[in-house]
């Protein structure tokens, strides 16, 4: 017979494969095609993982890459939310809540719980893993809408000042990914890729 | 000025892209869809974050994850090698090791050599952290498989004893999972899904 744990977890498995069909806004590098968010969180695993000498602070890497890694699971149920979106704020909202309830409630206990705890840390954003991680977030799409020609920004009128503002976060999680990533958003300004409001 | 690390860095997030259009033989679960090498190099680490308590052997969980975000890497350059195929033995090849090179050979030198290292111990299969995670590059396309009614197996007439053969390796990572995996393989038979070659 299979241990229960096991066949929890093997149920879990299976019903994350549908994060591969959650598509994002922002387009891969250099393409018009939606990125989905297993291939966002497996290279935001990837970004942690060469980049984190730059975080501020010494950050538990494991812990880095488990959150982001669940960090879009409750988009199964909730949905992907633009940052940019003015309706609906992306942050903790209550159907993200019982989203992950749901979801990491599949596995077992104590596992379930560990997960739940990571993902609520990451949305809190306050500890240093949690600003690293939330850093690389932002950062993936700064890329990618630059070499998009503007990307989401001029497909959904993002003005300068609005990326400036949601992007300045990481400054939190390291100052010197922040800076590279002020240079690149003034750039695609002095470009015409990204306008004033 | 950017640091030379961190642009060396940024070239390397921008190249590895590439990952998420590389297509897999096999599907999503209960889809027609392939999978790509970015899709299933995420799925693997949440499968060994999830799983990792049935490994024979404790392991390192960081370099584990490590190992399956980047074994595919290589694909970039030299393509993705269905696992059942005669002509070409998939571990190892030269093509790969120049591969693994170029590609990590982006990043800054110490790094470079860690992840060279990182991806050479996955291919040798020999230590407890290369054992699981080779335990669950099998495991998730034979849950794909029995979820698309035999999937490649069908598609490419692969006989049970060869899938047999090629899962039994599991055993070595873990003989809880083995044990489970096994009975998914006899129970296809069972169901007519793989047959007898």
């Amino acid at each position: 017979m299979t241990p229960e744990n096991l066949m929890k977890q093997i149920d879990f498995i299976k019903e994350i494969d549908k994060v591969k069909y959650i598509q994002r806004k922002t387009k891969l590098f250099n393409s018009n095609r939606n990125e989905n968010d297993a291939e966002h969180s497996w290279h935001l695993a990837m970004m942690a993982m060469v980049l984190a000498e730059h975080s501020n602070m010494p950050v538990d890497l494991l812990k880095v890459i488990k959150m982001v890694l669940i960090h879009d699971i409750v988009e199964i149920d909730a949905g992907d939310t633009f940052i940019y979106d003015v309706q609906k704020n992306h942050s903790n909202t209550e159907e993200e809540r019982l989203a992950a309830q749901r979801i990491f409630g599949m596995l077992p206990g104590e596992q379930s719980e560990e997960l739940i705890a990571i993902w609520e840390e990451f949305e809190a954003g306050e500890t240093h893993e949690a600003k690293f991680a939330r850093t690389m977030d932002r950062l993936e799409p700064l890329l990618q809408n630059t070499s998009n020609n503007g990307g989401t920004w001029n497909e959904f009128g993002v003005s300068y000042e609005k990326v400036y503002e949601k992007k300045s976060i990481m400054n939190e999680g390291s100052a010197a990914i922040w800076k590279y990533a002020e240079q690149l958003i003034n750039e695609s300004l002095e470009r015409g890729i990204l306008k004033k409001g």
